[in-house]
């Protein structure tokens, strides 16, 4: 292991976290709020910490293919740590779990939070709740990649921040991979920004939501989510670019390059869509007839809510939680599945769906013609027995790991349900889940233990789990 | 495909179906209860619509590939219609589907009951429910095969009726596998049977209960079920025997020639220890901090419930649905387990998920060690890719029939939980479920259509799903 590297870069990734809280310090002045000394101080903090750590040099034979895995591991801890801070130096949060808990949910883009009350909130902290969304969203990593020369190149480290099973490159060097992948996310955010604006969103909302949106976080500054505005422009603004978090970056990229038919031609695209439609379509139906009476509504809070699921975003028009059972089981589910690949989204991810379907199916041809051979394909392209054995992987330890936390949470006698829902929303990051975690809920009156396991939680989700359990069992030496 | 052959041995199955029922009719005449008229006619049915497909002849060029499909598929749910007649017409049930339900819970050794009083039922209909079990644990087919000369050597009927993975044979002849396979059954039975008996529990309740413990069954001569009797002696009894009926059957052969040490030496059977043994520990501790207060209460009820549901039988000594969360989840995660492949219980079975677990870890090692390979092991022979893929696609089509199943009872209104353990109870073919399908409750007042996707649920399980589907998805010529 490269000690002296993995520290340096430890220590550059702290000093850009430093340097991206000088926003909410503007924020707050402009504000005239004292939560600004409060960021002054955790900057101060962040970056003597970072530039300690960026006295070790860089060394000159790089990094080693393991050293990766523990920058990725413990870059996203540390990281959550400082971010943590603001919450409990403002006194908004009590107990240092609570903070790291509500910082690791936003920069995890998970967006479950243990704020009771979001209106008592200082601007200032609700722009930083947003950011920590807006730069867990793209990848810490990755943005670092993006400005530090010695990390270019270096593929696995960008493998293991940017989700799914398949190389996702868009360039053929990786540091310009990094800077397009920004690229497209800047604007894309700016695009949402200036929507919600021009249709009269307050200038602050409209970050706040953009933020939450782009990076499929979820974070909002009203405890009623977007349903506080009863705007249905917002909403189908807020959907479309929801829609655009869960969709692999490479094909938002083909648009603007004008290759609209790279979209069509997109499997895990076109499964995505017939996902949500679905989904849609069958909420809408139950809603209809169970609940609303009127098919306009019923259509208006499916498609917001099966989209902001299905995108790991949790924003809420609505308590999806009173919904039928049938509605509410139909999120349950693609709070598993998840958004796309090389998208912000969280879960177990739509391509890796896919391809364990057409392992199925090929056992099943396999039995009705014993003497055939058929490979899995996606996107015309044979996956090899190596990737499908680790998707295969990937959905095994997705399951342990959720049996797992879930049996933990209900050893605090947490029911069944919000067990299993909590973890999802959490492993998935999404944000809320169903009953005790319900939209309308706070994850607050949890035991602290419990949070800490969903924090936990949140980070396998983020990093794919194997990143961190590399970590864990490699050999220390 | 060779229909001649197909409807022959359709015919003989249920001429040996119509045999049994000489068995309930026996009883019926001992207890002088009218049900046996029941029978008379429902045997006199089945015997003559055997005798009319037996006039097909045997075609010399005996089965292909794809018959062992048809022929376990439509064997099995042609068993399941002639047994659900004397249900309805007796009175009991009131609709074909709830007749079919109970037949096909009973044949497929769930054990889920839509009948709501048992103490009114007939000694006679009690028997036929227990034979059932019975019938099906060993499998219908397999019994055909250790008479029928036509079937020696058809090693795809074998394997499709027999659950599990991996090759099963005890002998090198299917045939004599066969055989061995039911003389370990029958005397399993016969010595439950005596162990109760000389404890002092009624020959008649006796074998009812044997019936149901060594086939992983579950149906009862009671409301309360073995609780009833709140007997401990009983109680230890038939845990130790659903202990074995949740145990390769291959490995209890080792026992009757004395190898011993193969029991030890066989993974599988350590994991399934390990697994029993850990679920007791932690629910037991569970009971005795929040529900019982005294440790060998505790003991003594979680540990025949862990065993009776990881097993798969389903019998009950206490409404575990009024545990804390924590002991029933744990409950709830056993039931999508299993038991042991090569023995009458149902579930993924342990082996499959011990394979997926080495493979997720695999998975982890290539990463920690990129350029090493290491090979998947069982007992020290290693799993091919072929049929490491073939679990992989088990485990994935099980979850996704799950899924299916839980959403369509989500659409009758009934709550998710219920609909969970609904679904798993009777895919895993265990019985009692949770909330609504509790072990206190019956399933009857799930509509209709419920009742009939759970009996698929309960026929898919038996079956282990591929069989069903490439019935469905093959080439009929």
């Amino acid at each position: 292991m490269n000690i002296n590297s993995i520290l340096y870069i430890l220590g550059s990734l702290l000093i850009f976290v430093a340097l991206s809280m000088l926003l909410p310090i503007l924020v707050g002045f402009y504000y005239h709020e004292e939560d600004a000394f409060v960021f002054i101080i955790t900057m101060g903090l962040t970056f003597i910490s970072g530039s300690i750590l960026r006295k070790f040099r860089f060394n000159k034979n790089g990094l080693k293919y393991k050293d990766g895995f523990v920058i990725v591991t413990l870059g996203w801890l540390l990281v959550s740590i400082y971010g943590a801070i603001p919450f409990f130096l403002s006194g908004i949060l009590k107990t240092p779990i609570d903070a790291f808990f509500e910082s690791v949910s936003g920069f995890t883009t998970t967006g479950s939070s243990v704020i009771m009350s979001l209106e008592s909130l200082s601007h200032t902290i609700l722009f930083w709740r947003s950011l920590t969304h807006w730069l867990g969203g793209m990848g810490i990593i990755v943005m670092t990649m993006a400005v530090l020369p010695q990390l270019a190149g270096n593929m696995h480290l960008f493998r293991a921040e940017v989700p799914g099973p398949l190389d996702n490159r868009i360039k053929p060097r990786i540091q310009e991979t990094a800077k397009t992948l920004w690229f497209i996310y800047i604007l894309l955010t700016a695009l949402e920004i200036i929507l919600l604006k021009v249709n009269g969103l307050p200038l602050f909302e409209a970050v706040i939501y953009s933020f939450g949106t782009i990076s499929s976080g979820g974070f909002s500054s009203r405890a009623l989510s977007v349903r506080a505005y009863n705007n249905i422009i917002f909403e189908y603004i807020i959907i479309l670019f929801m829609f655009f978090a869960g969709t692999n970056f490479n094909l938002i990229y083909s648009i603007f390059k004008g290759r609209i038919n790279e979209i069509y031609n997109d499997e895990e695209f076109r499964f995505y869509l017939l996902l949500l439609l679905s989904a849609i379509i069958l909420i809408t139906f139950n809603l209809f007839f169970n609940v609303y009476g009127d098919i306009s509504t019923s259509i208006r809070y499916a498609g917001f809510q099966v989209v902001s699921i299905a995108s790991t975003t949790g924003f809420a028009t609505v308590d999806y939680d009173t919904w039928p059972p049938f509605s509410r089981w139909i999120l349950l589910i693609l709070m598993f599945i998840g958004g796309s690949a090389g998208s912000t989204a969280g879960g177990i991810k739509v391509i890796r769906i896919q391809v364990l379907f057409k392992k199925g199916l090929q056992e099943l041809y396999r039995l009705l013609h014993p003497r055939a051979i058929k490979k899995i394909k996606v996107n015309k392209q044979s996956v090899s027995e190596r990737i499908s054995t680790s998707i295969l992987g990937f959905f095994f330890m997705y399951i342990t790991v959720f049996v797992l936390a879930t049996i933990s949470l209900s050893y605090f006698g947490i029911d069944i349900l919000s067990s299993i829902s909590a973890v999802a929303a959490t492993l998935g990051n999404i944000g809320p889940g169903l009953e005790l975690v319900g939209p309308l809920n706070s994850f607050m009156p949890l035991p602290q233990f419990a949070k800490l396991i969903l924090s936990c939680c949140m980070l396998m989700g983020r990093l794919e789990i194997y990143t961190i359990l590399v970590f864990i069992f490699m050999d220390w030496r």
